[in-house]
Order: structure tokens, then sequence, then C-alpha cells
């Protein structure tokens, strides 16, 4: 039997301004990447979402990111190694807080933006991400990009993992994600894009932009939850996978 | 044998502002109430100043305030229950992280500046800041003000607490402190002020400003590192501590 | 011949969030109040809402608050007379910097939210306010409530001022707003709010909640440009004005 | 006669944290750069330091730096052309609120911190510096280090610059300063630096880290105010200057 874990970014509104629908995606998803207020997040839409994962039983992670509410956490910073540590291990116990409020256990950690991109592949960020946690909980599971180093350094200080894959984006021959401004960077087909993502959890396999076949190792899969279009999609992700047996669960 | 907890504000620095000298003051208190990164502080000075307490036995309490750093927490803000309650949760978590990845055990809450002043004698204000304790953490203690609602609150939901006196304020006749712009708030003879300290200690009794003589509990007793001034005034009380037979010791 | 001025905040967005439709409601404004980037808006969404303006020949105005991102300046915060005359002060210099630089002159400032509601009673924040004003540009207009102190302290001072009127609101007996929370608060009836208008601009007359007939002055409408209804509630005062005789035009 | 302007950066106390000694650096400098809010500073602050330097004639510019007050300005961001462009716009203007109700002109822009570095050798950065100033004011002056870009492009839009060179550091060979993790980076003996300022102001020439005699103008040179020893320094500066016959003067 096959299975998945389906993961979205949740909880980055802030204030009056909102982003994303919380409130929908949360009733396809298994686990939500919650943003801690940092580059986007506030106390009050922290209590909220995980409230809601609460009743729905959806798993609750961590979303740290730079401390760039104007950018949302999307620019690239040059922090220290300690900076970069204790503003994570800041933004895992803020969100803490309101899980275990709720009775529930923080599961996982998932960087995000320009921190989500740059621990990849950058050893020393993703040795500073992996101390923080390690630090705080040993439990915490590091949701990383599949290929990428932050999982490799994850289980190397014997945390568990998560590889994530996505439905919507084409791969290098490396296993990082076409930038964005390049052609072909985005799955557009709906239909081709879950074809790669059933090959992805059966196979192991995906295909890269130049060709290639790669090895690949897919855990949990992002998803998206802004506007209807996006639900959408998500709502015929969980048919199809339903259709090629492959459960969708939490880790 | 009477005993009494001595405790300061520390973790007040932010990025490359430095405030109060926690590195001295540390040497003579037993517990710390530590900023949280909303009115004052930042992960790298929590992390500091939690690893600076663990290295000297010093206790660790969050010192929560409202998210106003350019008014460093002091100027009053209108926010709802809620709101007070979830930015509480979301900063004792926050703090809570840096204990938990030191091995210690966060001790209590003593919340900051404007809301530490609301919460004195507002009961929806000391209840949302409770409630944000009861739910995160029923060992906590709650720092109040000896003679304030906060302390009934908290002690009517089953927490424990700590009643903080002062030895450079006067007392009005209903215990609260004498407003710092008024004519005789300060007590700034050194020798009476040591001296009202060891009556509210051993005798659990203080002269009001009005010269009436109130009944008044100290359990911890507020200190401060700013200034070699500061510093020579809590060694003295220390000396004076001693030779009154009061153990210094946290709670 | 009767004129009014149609006046909307603008300029609201902030980084990733977007809040207003603001490239809609300027094509049916003739100014606009633009958020300076503490309670809303940033330097990007600053320069995009002045550039649109100066295209369509809309008049632009600093809408100040308090600093509050998180509570859209909505909040109450007690600040010091000279705290509200220098925040202000930044924030009408720093929308002029883009006014100024596209050959645009700076209008007037109408103040957001908790700030906007302080001054028009408290006499203190708004004497802050106007000297804040006087001091940097004695010639521009100070946006008021109709009836309320900010107006009669601005124009003690040599200022131009406008009188604000509200299509969606009811009016308490000394002119002041009906808070949203009373029953009566919001005149729902499209129909009747564009009468209420009408009547306060011809007539200079407007009903009470107790139905009183108070005097009324009106210079600018406040119009909203949230959605498609409040958009469509815009076209149609601008169709009745026509009709009725009134000009729309700015200042 | 030779001449040159002393300048140094005031105003970035911020809140209840306080840096640098402005209430002393003032009395002997000729210009100051005043930080705008974003790395430090607030607009109590920027007040204050505008109203002492219109009391003692001395020019006011703008320090704007990043959108980091936990970073002090000093960790490099990546952002587009039209943020910095409209960043600084926006600081320029925020500060000019004050040297306009002050009765003075705003002089000069000297980007502060990692933007302070990034526009000295990048053409973008510098641009977008650039940018923000024509269109703004285009009689404003840039400050620049001696032999950096920013100078070039300023010039090359028709504004007018000041190179600044520096007491206390060491230059390359092609006249960047030596790294402060390099060693030599810094001139430590008082009387060396001295005469290294003297030999730039008369001679147009300093020795490089590599012993190479360079060609560098100098029309400002930065001083630094923090603590008595560098108020001594500014002071045996002055001194040395008026017996080299170097005028002390602002631009």
């Amino acid at each position: 039997m096959y299975s998945i874990d389906l993961n979205s970014d949740m909880g980055e509104s802030f204030g009056a301004y909102k982003i994303g629908g919380d409130e929908e995606i949360i009733k396809y998803v298994t686990t939500a990447n919650v943003a801690c207020g940092w580059h986007a997040g506030d106390p009050m839409v922290m209590d909220k979402v995980v409230r809601m994962a609460k009743e729905r039983g959806v798993m609750v992670g961590a979303h740290p990111g730079y401390p760039d509410m104007m950018g949302f956490g999307r620019r690239k910073m040059v922090l220290s190694h300690d900076e970069i540590k204790n503003y994570v291990r800041y933004q895992i116990g803020a969100l803490a807080a309101f899980t275990k409020s709720y009775g529930m256990k923080l599961q996982h950690v998932a960087p995000h933006g320009a921190m989500g991109n740059a621990c990849q592949y950058d050893e020393d960020i993703a040795s500073a991400i992996v101390e923080a946690i390690c630090e705080y909980d040993k439990d915490l599971i590091v949701y990383y990009c599949a290929g990428a180093v932050l999982g490799d350094i994850a289980e190397s200080k014997g945390l568990r993992t998560a590889s994530e894959i996505f439905a919507d984006r084409a791969y290098m021959d490396d296993l990082s994600l076409v930038p964005r401004k390049m052609e072909g960077a985005m799955i557009t087909d709906e239909d081709i894009a879950i074809q790669r993502c059933v090959k992805m959890i059966k196979e192991g396999k995906v295909t890269s932009i130049t060709g290639k076949e790669l090895d690949i190792k897919g855990d949990t899969l992002c998803v998206h939850g802004d506007g209807p279009k996006a639900l959408a999609f998500v709502q015929k992700i969980r048919e199809k996978f339903t259709e090629e047996g492959i459960e969708i669960r939490h880790l």
C-alpha cells in the first residue's frame, strides 16, 4: 500500500490582512505548515489555525521564516548561523505554545521562503536549523525538499525527516526545483501534474526538465489553498490518488 | 526562617541596542524576568540570558509585553481579551523554546510595562493572561504586585502565585504603587528602603504614603540592574538580608 | 451650483498582502487618503497609488496612523502630544516624497483609525496633529469629521479644512458617528443613504439617530472601494449627484 | 586654503534604546547623517537631532537603510531595484519633514550599513538610490566612499557629490575599505590616522595596505561619537587640522 501526506502552508494572514483560504484547504490536507509571526501570521491567526487543525485531526508544523513581514520572508537575508538557529528556535516555541494549549504535539518544522530555499543547499544554514530543532525537541520531523542537503543533515543528527515533493513544479537534474523564471518551471497541465505525483510516489521516479529519469522520494506533497482553482486541483489529486491506491494520511 | 526571591527584568537589549547590565545583575538575583521580543529583547538576547541563567542556577520567567518596541511596552494599548491571551501565549512559548533547549523549566510569568500595570487591577486583562497560562502550563507561577487582582484571579484558577514587593517604591492605601509623578513615589534613602523590605518580609507590614500600616505579602522582591548604583544597592540588600536572617533563594 | 469632493482610503496593501481595490476605486473618486506605512501601506504601495493618482488627476493626502500594523491602526494607543506630532510629521513627509517625485502637491491630511477617531474630540491630540501640519506646510488641508474639534483647532491656526461626511453612517445628536456596535449605526438602504447625502450637501442638514434635524457641513464625502458592492454604490452616488446637480470635484 | 567637512552618523537611538552621544558629537561636526527609522532612529529622535543641528548650524542629511531594525541595517538583504528606490525615497521624505519643519534644507543623502556598502560597487543599487534622489530633489548631495561607483553614477545624472574619506580605516588598492576582519583594517595609531587624513586632504594621496600610493579625493571626513575616546579623537583631529591650515566647514 502506498501513502502520502498532503501539506499546505497556512496561517499566513496578518491582522486585517488575509492570505489564503485556510478554512477551505484544511478540509483536504493532512498537515499544516503554520507561519509563526515573522514573515506572516500573528498570534490570533496562529490560534485560529491550530484550533481548526485540532478539530479536523490535521497535524501542525512550524513554518519559520526571516524577520521580513514586508517581503513575506521571500527576500534573501544574510544572517549568521546563530541568528538563524535562534530565530528558528523562537518561532518553533511560539507556535508550540498554541499546539500545547490545544493538547496537540507540534509535529514538524518546514522552513519558509528564502530561508526555506537557502537551507536546502546551504549546509551551514541547514545545520543551524537542525541544531535548533535537536536542542528543542528531537521528536520533531524535518520537512525538506526531496534530494536536498537539509534532509541529509537532519538525518545525520538522528532526526526524522519527510521528503517533500511538488505537483506543479519541474525538477532540474540535481532534483532542485526549476527556478520560477525559467520556461517550463511550472507543470500547468493538471493531469500531467497528477501523473507525475503518482509516479513519484509509486515508482520513486521523476523526469527532469532535461528528460532524465531521476530517483526521488516523496513522503509529503505540497498543495496550495489560494483560490477556487487551487482547491479544485487538491480535490482532483485526492480522487486520483484514491483511484491509484495511494492512501492520503499524515506521517 | 524567612526567605525571599530576588527578581530582575533582564534580556531587554535588542539587536545593536543595549539596555541593562545583564551580565552583572544575574550574579545577585535568584530569578530573571526575560523579555520576549515584543517590547524588548530578541532571540539572540533571549538565548544569551537563558544560557547565563542556566550557568548560575537562576530561575527564568517570561516577561511578555505589548507589541510596541518603539514605546518599550510602556504605552497603554487597548487590546481585546483574545488578543492579550494570544499575545501572552505566543511570548511564553517563544521564551520556553530557549529554556527547553537548555534543559530548564520555565518557572513563571511576569507581565511587563503597560500590560503589567493594567493586569494588576483590570479583571478582564488579568483573566486573559491567566487563561493563557492555564492552557499552556498549569505549573507556571504568576508574579503579581502585592495586593493586586491578578493574584486573586490566578489563585482562583488553581495557579501558584508569587506576590511581588518593591524596595524603592511607596505604596498607596490600597497597596497600589504611588504613581511616579507623585511626590514621595520613590523611596530614595537606601537604608529606609531596606528596612521597609525587612519589615514587609518578616512582619508582613508596610507603611503607606498616608501613614497607614498595611498588611502585605512578599514572596519576591524586584531589583534593578541598570548602572553601578543599582548594583551596589542590590549588594547592600543582600548583606542586610543575611544579617536579618532572611534567606535569598528562588521560589 | 453645489459640489462635493469624493475621497477614499487607499494604499492600504502591504507587501504580499492586498486590501482594497485601488485600481478600481480610483476611477470614481477625486481624492485619495494614502496610508503611510505605519498602520498599512509600504513604499512600493505608496509609489503605485501616487502614480495612479497622478495619471487620473486625483488629489493625494496623507492618511497617518498609529504604529500598529498588526492592529491596522484601529487600536487605541496612549501616546504623548509630542509622539503624535512627530509620528504625523514623519508620515506626512514620507508620503510627500512620492507626491514631490511625481510633480504633485500633497493636498491634505486625514488621520486614520484610532488616531483619526481620537483627534475628532480630543483637543490635545487634535492640537498635536495641527502643529505637525502647520510647521510642515501651512497649505495642507485638514480633513475632519463634520462637527469635530479637529476642524475648529485647524481653523484657529489658519489652516484650510474640509468637513467630511459619510453616506453609510448614522449621526448622534452631537454630530459624532453612531458607534458601529449600536443598532442603526449603518445606513444600509442605498437610496436612503444617497438622499441623506444630497440633503447634507444641498441643505446642510442631517437627521440624527434620535430624529433631530442637525446642521452639518459637507465638503468631502467618504466612500469605500472594497469589493464590487462598494464600487457599485459609488457609481450610483455619482449618477444621483449628477441628476441632483451636485458637481463631483476635488477641493 | 584647504577645507574639509566633518560628518558623523547620528540619530541612531530608538525609543528607550540609546546609541551614540549625539549631544556631544554634534559640537564637533559640520554635518549629521540622520537615521530615518528603518534600521535605527524614530520620529522623536529625528526631531531632537534635527533641532540640535538647527541650533548649531550643522547640516543634515538622510541616512537611509534596510528595513531591519533587529540587524541595525547591517545585514545584507536582496531587494529589487524598485524596492531600494522607494525605500530610499520614503526615508528621505520622512527626514525632510523634520528639516522643513525647522526651516532647514535637507542637504545630502548617505546610505547606511549594508545598503551603504552595496551601493558603493553595485551599479544597480547605486542607480536605484540615485534615481530616488533625482526624482525627489536634484539639489541633494550624494555622499559616497572615495573611489566608489555611487559617485560616478550620481555625477552622471547631474547630482552634486561629496567624496567621503575615513581616518581610522585602511584602503585596498582599488580604494575600497579593507574589510574589518582583515588584519590592518583599522588605523589604530591616532597620530598616523590624522597624518593620513592631512595627506588625503592636502595632497590627494593615500597609501594602500599593500604600500601603493593612490589618488584619493576627500570632501568629507567620517568621524564617530561613541564614547569619550571617540570624542577626544575628533577634538584632536580639529586641532591638528587647524594647525595644518585645513578649514573645517560644511560643503
